[in-house]
Parts: structure tokens; sequence; C-alpha cells
């Protein structure tokens, strides 16, 4: 039996994981597929350290053209991250005409464009399902089991540093930064954590998810994120007393002609799926016209995990490859009923609103004030203590109002004499 | 462009969405699969009522054989339901040489090993994605993205019908009969709902479920069913006090070399995912050595929602036939480390338990006493009213105990003069 032979670029903690899996589970899944899977070839940096697993030394490598050129290699998984060498690697070897798995996220969305379409001109593919949830298999998901569906919406906790930060702030009660510290003790973050707690990775992931269900891959610039680090844990207090919880949501909405994409800290009601997912757990909830609501739920992370994602995509190619056939399912379709992205001013929210004001008779009517003028009406407020001429908070619910107005209201507000502090506004999600 | 025919068999009401989806989204799955689906006959007992759909009479038959024997059609779905013909229908089919998509959990579950051996030995696929979960994706989840993982577990709420029960019991206090005429008025019970109500739909599922992470088709009979006809609303209403749902819960669970495969009423922690589920929706709990705790959840029925599932089984039938593959991932590998099916009387699981008691001095004393001569130990007791010499509730919470100990125990107890009616046992399961 001729197998396929794989080549690997990054023997780091998923790389680790999928070795693992090749060799403890051959049999297996030479049984599930009728073909070997032959790791040919592993290229890192450091090929001396000791890996959780022992594989022969003639297939270590240093240099990754040993791989990439490898004529003999079918598929080559890059697992190095980051977007250089990275890219650079991936196109060459597609260049040599070989499949390539990766769970580069940050790569595919922003260079993408290039990377798919020489993907398509060499009649190879670039498959990604680690990318996204890890070992959930939402992209296998949407792409062949959901293929007769539109989207109407995906609604997700991506990732999972930043989940684990609002669980923590919300359940032990304590501030950003000393969640942040647990996080990194845990191993739940890195030791810059930006690109999880400022919304980033949410936003390539979402940008991917975006591609496979609207055939179309938007830039960040296009897309409006904000992070979590800003959120207090009085928010999250406050939130939960009116039933709510805060999460990092990835957003992608279709409304009419109009997509809405954003990442931003959001209130979900308790009763709500998306309001239970708790520390690194990601989940997903994409609604199609046909199937309605769907969830996928899972750890976010983890080594053994993504490397069953990268598996299964191996898995996946080597079917095709046996097949001859060059992607079986198109990786999407662009959606040409939309005609334009929604500008984040021209979105319409409720708001969970916090101010800071000294307590005096009057505050509240000249807040109250000023929100209506900006046609935003208040469907609860809650002044959460008395303290006779001090600042204190006031908590504010809004009903749906244009987020433009929302903004010029509350730099309005911020200027009175009576606020203290910038304005604290959220966004709350109907689910 | 040659198109891929597809013969319907049953123009109900999931033919009836599957008519339309490739009748509406033609274009769409043609962009996405490179070749048209080509709907060439559709046969009915029933082909002069109106429809949702406009189709050319021409394709219309009253005979079957004109679509199974048709030697231009590739895959014929079958969508009548039931045993027979259902099944020589697409043991006819197979013979030949026609692919069969189908949603029909019962004709699989009962007479799976004839139809999978057969159609193994004609080199075709029976694929059944519409069969559990509706537009849930779970059995390609399970076959192609979780392809890598040996199987810990699944823990599903499998069935619409019986989970809308008992939400309505538990959310609007009625009782079942109630509930049920309920269920009934709004089209979620079928006129005998007896199939969905005592377990047995949930089982089929199972038995799905559990040959596709297994490999082996177990029978009804091998497994323990057990429905929610007896389930009262006080048992909804004690086990919501004290943090619990009660859900019909179809379970497999591998322990050692042993598996228990039952369905049955479960007391759920409230803050668990599965324990949110509400209505008609389905939520399937997947367990894997790689992936950890993944969930898939969506309506568990619906036209458009099982529709969507089995043109999903086409789209990769077309790729398939295309390419001149016979099944791309095997249906299933056995799991040669099962040595038996546990019974239930050898399980172990913690239980709640009502007895209705005569209250009075010693009665607890003898009951805890019975209890514990079989090694069942009372994690939680409370005696729910106070009417001296009057029948009351009692309601405890036991820790893990066997299945067999406690079913003796409670025959005993039962036994005692001072407890009137039999007592009430639900399980509990560990999330």
């Amino acid at each position: 039996m001729k197998g396929i032979n794989v080549g690997l670029l990054g023997f780091g903690t998923v790389g680790t994981g999928v070795v693992k899996i090749l060799k403890e589970k051959q049999s297996l899944l030479r049984a599930k597929i009728g073909t070997n899977i032959v790791l040919k070839k592993i290229c890192d940096k450091d090929i001396e350290s000791k890996r959780a697993v022992t594989v022969n030394k003639d297939i270590l490598t240093t240099n990754p053209y040993e791989v990439i050129k490898d004529p003999q290699i079918d598929i080559v998984i890059e697992l190095i991250g980051g977007i250089q060498p990275a890219k650079e690697y991936i196109i060459e070897a597609l260049k040599n005409g070989k499949h390539v798995v990766t769970a580069n996220k940050a790569l595919l969305a922003q260079e993408g464009k290039e990377i798919f379409a020489l993907a398509k001109n060499h009649q190879r593919c670039v498959y990604f399902e680690a990318s996204v949830g890890a070992g959930i298999p939402i992209i296998k998901s949407i792409r062949e089991g959901l293929v007769a569906n539109r989207f109407l919406s995906i609604r997700g906790i991506l990732n999972g540093t930043s989940n684990f930060i609002l669980t923590c702030m919300s359940e032990d009660k304590c501030g950003f930064k000393e969640a942040l510290r647990e996080a990194k003790q845990k191993g739940y973050a890195e030791a810059d954590p930006s690109l999880d707690i400022e919304g980033i990775d949410s936003a390539h992931k979402l940008i991917l998810l975006v591609y496979l269900c609207y055939g179309r891959l938007f830039e960040l610039k296009d897309i409006f994120v904000e992070g979590i680090s800003h959120i207090s844990s009085v928010d999250l207090l406050y939130a939960k007393e009116m039933g709510f919880n805060i999460k990092l949501l990835a957003i992608a909405k279709k409304i009419k002609d109009e997509l809405e994409i954003r990442v931003h800290p959001t209130l979900i009601p308790q009763e709500h799926l998306l309001s239970s997912v708790r520390g690194i757990f990601n989940a997903i909830y994409v609604s199609g016209d046909l199937v309605n609501d769907l969830l996928f739920y899972g750890p976010g992370a983890g080594q053994m995990s993504a490397a069953s994602a990268v598996v299964a995509d191996l898995v996946d190619l080597t079917q095709h490859i046996k097949a001859g056939l060059f992607r079986p399912i198109m990786d999407s379709v662009e959606d040409t009923t939309i005609h334009r992205l929604k500008k984040i001013d021209n979105i319409e929210s409720r708001y969970y609103i916090r101010f800071m004001a000294i307590d005096k008779p009057g505050v509240l009517a000249k807040i109250s004030g000023l929100l209506g003028r900006y046609q935003i009406s208040i469907a609860s407020v809650t002044q959460k203590e008395r303290r006779k001429q001090k600042v204190v908070p006031i908590v504010m619910v809004t009903h749906e109002a244009k987020e433009r107005n929302l903004k010029e209201a509350l730099l309005k507000i911020g200027k009175l004499d009576v606020v203290k502090d910038k304005p604290i506004a959220i966004r709350i999600e109907e689910l």
C-alpha cells in the first residue's frame, strides 16, 4: 500500500501532538482511510531538544526546503506560526505542488487572498481546521455540513485567553490585571498577551469564518475590534445583577444587503448558552437559513485538541489525493447579495452604560435629557450607591439605539461637570 | 457539465424541503461543487396533492422501481420512513448500484447490519446525516472531523418531543399529560407518541452514534431504555430545588473494556450546558481522547433543517461519484478494546430517590437503615412537608451506588408498611 507522505514545519507543542497522533494512531487511521500517512520529514530550528515523542533522527532537519522541495512529500503541515517565514514556506510548498495544512489564523487572515489564489492556480488545497476553535470541527461543518445554507450570522467566543480572564473576573471578582496574571501562570496567556486581550486573535478567526460563510476575505482594518483590557470588575458585577454576563464576542451579521463584522465585549443574557461558556472554552453560534441556530462548543486551545484538527485535515487531503481530486468542496462562494460592510457608527444595539456622577439632585435629569436629545431611550436605570455630593455609579440599559448617537451623547455627557471619568458603554447582544 | 442524477422516494415534509433546496439553491450548489444535482424522479403514493414547491409532472411517479431501477440515477434518497417497504427499496437501490441517502434512524438501527454490509459489497455509500439531530452535522463531525479520536463518551438529548415535554413540565409546572397535549397541538408529537416518549427514538439514534464511534451496531434489546411517561412534575420541582434539571439522556460511555449504553431520564446540574437545552432542541456532548468535550447543539427537527442535512449528504456523494471513490472515510472501525456491554444492573450512579411515606418518628431511620444495608450512602435528604400521620414525600440524593443494590433496596423499602406507592428513582449524571 503506497502511503501519503507528509512533511512538518514546526516541531513545537502542536507539532509534537501531530507526530504523536500519527505514531500512536497509525493503525486506527489506516483502518479508517485505507492508506498509511507517513511522516517523512520534520523541520525545526531546534532539533536537539527532547520532545514528548521519539522520532527517527534521520527525518529531522533544520532546513525547511528539505521538506518543501522533497518531491515525495504530498502534504506540508505549517505549524510555525507568525507571518514570516511561514508565508514564504507555504507559498513555496504550493508552488512545489504540495497541499498545505496550517493552524495559522493570523497569516491566513492577513495574507489569505494571495495564498488561496495561489493554491487555486496550482490546484492544491490549503486546509486550516485547527485555526479556529482548536478541535471543534467548525470549518468542516460550515463548509460541508451546512453547504446548502445561506448564513445569517456567526456569533462566537473565539479566544480562550480572554474568556478565561473574563470568567475569572466574574467568578472570583478580581480585577483585570490579577486575572491576566492568573492566565499567565496557568499558561493560558503569552508573555505579550495583546493579540488575545485586544481582540485581534478573535478578529483573525472571525475573518476566516466570514470567508467561509460569505466568500469574502476582509481585512483587519475593515473590522471594528475592541478588547477587554478596559473592562472593570464592577461592570461584570452590575451586569450580573441585571441578568447578563460579559463575553468577548466576535459577531458577523447579515442585515439586508449589509454585513456587520465586529469584535467587542458584549453583554449576553445569563440564560443563553453562550453565557455559560467558561474558562478557555470556545463556542460558535452559527445561524443558517435552513438549520436556524447551531452551537459548536469545546476547548479553544490545547495541544492534542489542535493536533486532532490538523490530522482530520490530513485525512481529508489523503482522500483527495487518492482520488486525484482538487478541492472537493469549494472553500467558499461569494455571497453577492452583500453590497457593503456596515460601519460601526451605523449599527444599532442596546447598550449598558455606566456613568460616575456626583450624587446630587438633577444629575439624572441632565444625563437622561442629553440621551433623549440623541433619540436614546432608557430601559432601566439604577444608582448603585447613595453618597451625597460624592461620586457614585449610575448604571443604565438603553433600548435599541444608533451607535453614532450614543457616542455623541456620551461625549456630551462626559463633559458635564457633574460627571467624572469617561462614561463606559458596552453593547448588548440580542440572542 | 454532466450532472449527478438523484431520485427521491417520499415526497412528504422533508422530501418537499429537499426538492425546494435543490430548486432554489441550484446555482449556489453548482458554484460550490462544480456539478449540477439533477432531481430526475420523485416517487410517492400521493402525487396529486399540492406541495409547497412546484415540480414538473413528468418526474412524478407512484412506482418506486422507476426510481430504483433507472440506470441514469446515481443517488436514491429514501424519506419514506418506517421499516418496510423502505428497507426493500434501499436494498434494491444498492443492488442497482445507487448510493443511498436516508433519514431513517429506525430502519438503520434495526436493519443496519444487513444494509451496511450490502452497501460495502456493492461499493456504495449509505449516508444518514439527517437521522440524528436534523441539521446538526454531528455524523460528519464524528466520522471526519474527529477521525483521529478514540471516544470516551457520548451524551445527548436526541429527542425533541420528549425534551419539549420535559421543558413544559419544568417551566409551566404542568403534568405529563398536559405537556404531551401541548406537544401534539404544536405538531411536535405524533398521534402515537410512544416511540418518542418511551425513549425508543433516542435509542435508535444512540445506536447509530455508537456505531460511528465504536464500530459496532448494537440492537435495541441490548440497550437499557426508559422513557419519560412516568416522570411527575413534583420530581422536576424537587430536582430544580436541588440545582438539577431532568432530561431524557442517551448515554454511551466506555469504562475500561466495557461499554455502557442507556437511555433514561437523568438529573443534570443546572449549570451544565445540557441542562439549558430547551424545547425541541437537541444537544450532543461527545468526548474524545484528543478533543475532550465537544458540544453540538441545534433544532432536533424541522423540515428545512433535516433537508439541509440530506443535501449535505448528496453533495458529499456527488464528490465521491465524480472522483470514482467509494466511501472516502470508512463509516466506522471497530474498537476492539471493548469486550462487553455493561448490564444496567452493574452500572454505578448517583440517584435521586423519592419515597411517599407516613410522617411519623422512625420512618427515616428504617429507610436509611435499609439503604445502608445495601451499601447506599445518602448525600442529602429532605422531608418535603410535615403532615403528622399522613403521607409526605421524602427526597434523597445518594452518593455513587450500584444499580443492582439500589433496585433491591428500593424493593425492600417499597414493602415497608409506612411507605406508600412505589419509590421513584432517577439517575444523576456527572458531567
